[in-house]
């Protein structure tokens, strides 16, 4: 078996095998096959696709590269959730504590990822004190004592996965749906949940642009589940605009926070309901939540009844951060100049374009291009409408918040005009666009 | 402009700008550009395709990377042949002197490469002391005083050329139309011609297997040779079985030798004919060789009548060469060990497989794998028959000609049963499956 026989089989769109989907993954993770072999079959892969045996065998191949976690000794059923990432996207502060708040235990690993806006981890990071990277005894006495630990994904994890991504990150191998899947569901997998709910988001702030290509990002991702014995619920939400009012780390958290005690934005509130709902549900296993309305139901309750956030602030309490930030966000990091920008007439909001205010909080500071860049947790956007939304004259639209008056003045130049406005009503977005699972339950 | 940026295009099967092309080919040659993108590069070129104009600008940039060969001071109008390579193909050998033979210079530069019986380099140094690293200088003299010189490429030519086949090589992406045609003529771009013969073989003794491949890359080079000024003959030709009867370094060189003599093996005789007759009438342009026919009657008076051995025996002691062992080919290398394979039963031959026929010269030592390997040059096979003859049992269908013991073994055994028998009559098979050129003369 060599490196140039896989790659014609790829050329000629036959299957691999699994034995040779292991040569390349193996290999390449040991430094045995060059990075040039490497990307040439990347590139047959993202041209010529796969099939659903050859996708599950790679993520599985993938996940078996370095050390599973076993959360055998803290539940005897994990739940965990993704998100394929978005602009404004706090679901993940609200949605673990909500569903830790019902007694299931959850031991998060989260990856720090690149993005314009911070990751989960960058997010809990505006709290001071506030320790994500967990030894791994740790981790596990807090997931057990406390039921509840979200930290960084150990080093010893799926490292096929860190150096197939970075690969593919300067190859133009990234926008291949099973490279793509594989990554997503091997690092699930070697996290130990059985159950996965899976929030694949749409839209121009969204990798995927279309529901057509989500869906089929979303079933594969479904089967590879299904194929491992995992269960996995697959949501597809918008991310055409921004998801809630804040964008950017610390005025994220605060969102979470208002969320938490059920006074958060409609949009962020209904989307984590029906996240947690569905974990519940898996959690559950079809017999304490047998209707998905009962579970969605009581996720409100819980959030408006606040025990949600009393969750919350034990996980910040038991990794160190600083409680006085939670119960007063003003005391979170604040950044010193602010701009709002209003409406210059009255009419309908059609557009509150995710990208460009992503892009935006970039320029302002909230998220890392490159894994050496620092980010700044105080920055960031607030967005004061949604699409349908109808303002008058001088209503706010969206308000910056910089350290920085140049970055300031560039975040405004690229923001002039974004938000679009016209005379005729606008339709407000859906929240989701249906879901996906791997077995009836 | 990034490499990123051209591969995407690429991916969308979008034509590449003359510019984009440019960026990569000088970005790759000067070591800008990494090993891992040029390899995602060229496999989307493989499965993406060329246009016209993208395979043109491809070669002329590649061309442009090193030195271009200025002939104008030994002859106005150059002359170049090329052979896509095969088994037994000493046309070069004869070819050149042949037309040399009427007073056309001939500077040539020809690559060593890689292949199962050795290049036209290879061959000539099966004759003592005939130099092919001839300084410039010395190149430009026998030229422009004897009109017939055959040197080694200079390695200040097409640098981008041996880089990106180096990679193409390890990354499966050999096989590509236009990176084919483009690594092809960005070398005889480079060398001087303004006239060239492209013999491209076909069968399962050479690269392109089918005619109509062939003849894709054909039409490829041709456009490739039109667009850049150049006038371009492409022959299409057989290589289903071995051309003439030697297959090996000093066997070729004896043929050659009968040959030039007008005592060659028919299918070698007329072949060379053909091809020097096209080159004749290029160098001709249209004045001196009105009708093909002229050029091709010409040519053949030439063989018969020895003024074209004449001039290789004048190359071979321009160059240094052992003049001795062109006059008594007995003379030149000579194996040790001889086995000959014989027909077990009557019948006609259906088959005489070039590329079994290559392999086990190759294991006996007539070619080269790797860069590193060494030639020798007594070793190879004669081929007796050729598609179509009757033969009787016992009657000789091949001789091994080895140097080692457990090499001739290996060969046998890679040649047994190798050459076909049937009881019906089987059909000769065509020398030539038709021409392409670019203008009409």
């Amino acid at each position: 078996m060599n490196m140039l026989q896989l790659i014609e089989k790829k050329v000629a769109q036959e299957a691999l095998s699994t034995e040779e989907i292991a040569y390349f993954v193996q290999g390449y993770t040991a430094g045995n096959i060059p990075d040039y072999q490497a990307a040439a079959l990347l590139m047959s892969i993202r041209l010529k696709g796969m099939d659903r045996q050859e996708t599950v065998a790679l993520t599985l191949c993938m996940a078996e590269t370095g050390s599973m976690l076993d959360l055998s000794d803290i539940t005897d059923y994990a739940v965990d959730k993704h998100s394929s990432g978005g602009i404004g996207d706090k679901t993940s502060l609200i949605v673990l504590p909500l569903v830790a708040s019902f007694g299931i235990a959850i031991a998060k690993m989260s990856g720090r990822g690149l993005g314009l806006t911070g990751g989960t981890l960058d997010k809990l990071e505006s709290i001071r004190g506030f320790d994500v990277n967990l030894p791994d005894a740790t981790f596990r006495r807090i997931a057990r004592e406390s039921g509840l630990v979200i930290g960084g994904q150990s080093p010893s994890m799926v490292p096929a996965d860190g150096k197939l991504f970075a690969l593919r990150d300067v190859t133009g191998t990234v926008a291949s749906l099973p490279l793509i899947a594989s990554s997503i569901m091997s690092k699930k997998l070697a996290a130990g949940s059985k159950g996965i709910v899976l929030d694949v988001k749409i839209g121009r702030g969204a990798f995927m642009k279309t529901v057509a290509q989500a869906r089929s990002l979303a079933e594969t991702m479904v089967r590879i589940g299904s194929d491992s014995q995992r269960d996995v619920v697959a949501l597809l939400s918008n991310m055409e605009q921004p998801l809630g009012v804040a964008v950017g780390n610390a005025l994220e958290v605060a969102e979470a926070i208002q969320t938490l005690q059920g006074r958060g934005p409609a949009d962020t509130h209904a989307h984590c309901v029906e996240v947690a709902a569905h974990m519940l549900q898996l959690a559950g296993r079809g017999q304490r939540w047998t209707e998905l309305e009962d579970a969605r139901a009581q996720a409100n309750q819980a959030l408006r009844a606040g025990q949600a956030f009393d969750r919350f602030r034990q996980m910040v309490a038991d990794q160190g951060g600083d409680v006085a930030q939670v119960d007063d966000s003003r005391r979170l990091p604040q950044a010193t100049l602010h701009h709002t920008l209003q409406a210059s007439a009255a009419g309908y909001i059609s557009a509150v374009p995710a990208d460009t205010i992503g892009w935006a909080a970039q320029i302002l500071g909230a998220g890392r291009l490159s894994k050496a860049d620092s980010i700044d947790h105080a920055v960031g956007i607030e967005v004061h409408v949604n699409v349908g939304d109808i303002v008058q004259s001088g209503d706010k639209l969206l308000t910056l918040h910089a350290n920085d008056e140049s970055a300031m003045q560039a975040a405004l130049d690229m923001l002039a005009g974004a938000i679009a406005l016209q005379a005729e009503p606008a339709a407000a977005l859906p929240l989701f666009f249906g879901s996906i699972q791997s077995r009836p339950r």
